[in-house]
């Protein structure tokens, strides 16, 4: 753990803010190397997955060529939301380092502990209805992809 | 809840594995109408946070020209990975229906049951460590953030 790499994201972050973005900054590490960064940009790109995690993710992936972030390291300026950690396990670095937590976050006015919870919930009790619906046909895309020659697992 | 439309987010996933693609879709609807499709392109695109949901909501975004999904409906051929479910929890949509489990995902091979249990651990105990690292400077972006004129909250 590198704290001027974490410092690095924490003054990103707030240099974010003065330019109309969210308060929050992620850098993706390979081998001590800064390979991508990333700052919020939800309401600038009009798109609520523009977390600063998925910015850098995004942006690493591309810099490697690939679709994992194997032995980098993210350091992020808060506790990445739940979205976020599941971004992060999907792409599979070695570490995670973040500074402030969800709950400074939930205390500046974001989502992110009330989805930490909500997400805790059984499907019937959250704020927004998650239901399954039973469908012969939901196995179709499983049994496609069973089937499917020269398949690219990730 | 339209069953065509669960349906046709079903077929929409199978077709995406004849095409290189991992075996899910998702469609965002409004008023009755799709306004958003999107399919599975991790491996296509390079990004792993191309999942299906994540692939239309940034779409219906764009077509909507806001980031927020108020008074949408959206219907996925599987159940949200704890990365889709974040996303729409941050984008807001009216209702979420699936067909598929996570548990049909992952005898399929996925990992979106290992996520779901990796993120109900405590953070030490996690296959990827996410280390909290206190720094000084920690609330300096949320600071700014509550400084901040004019922001657009999200």
């Amino acid at each position: 753990m590198n704290p001027a790499l974490l410092r690095q994201a924490i003054e990103r972050a707030a240099e974010n803010v003065r330019c109309g973005g969210g308060p929050f900054a992620a850098l993706v590490v390979k081998d001590g190397a800064v390979i991508a960064a990333g700052s919020n940009r939800v309401t600038a790109a009009n798109d609520p997955t523009a977390h600063a995690e998925i910015v850098a993710i995004r942006e690493a992936c591309r810099a490697l060529g690939g679709f994992q972030l194997t032995g980098c390291d993210v350091y992020c300026s808060c506790e990445p939301c739940p979205m976020c950690l599941g971004a992060l396990f999907w792409a599979r670095p070695a570490r995670i380092f973040f500074a402030a937590t969800a709950a400074d976050a939930a205390a500046a006015g974001f989502d992110d502990s009330f989805i930490y919870r909500q997400l805790a919930l059984p499907e019937a009790g959250r704020a927004i209805p998650v239901i399954r619906v039973a469908d012969p046909s939901a196995q179709r895309p499983f049994e496609a992809w069973a089937a499917q020659p020269d398949k690219v697992r990730y």
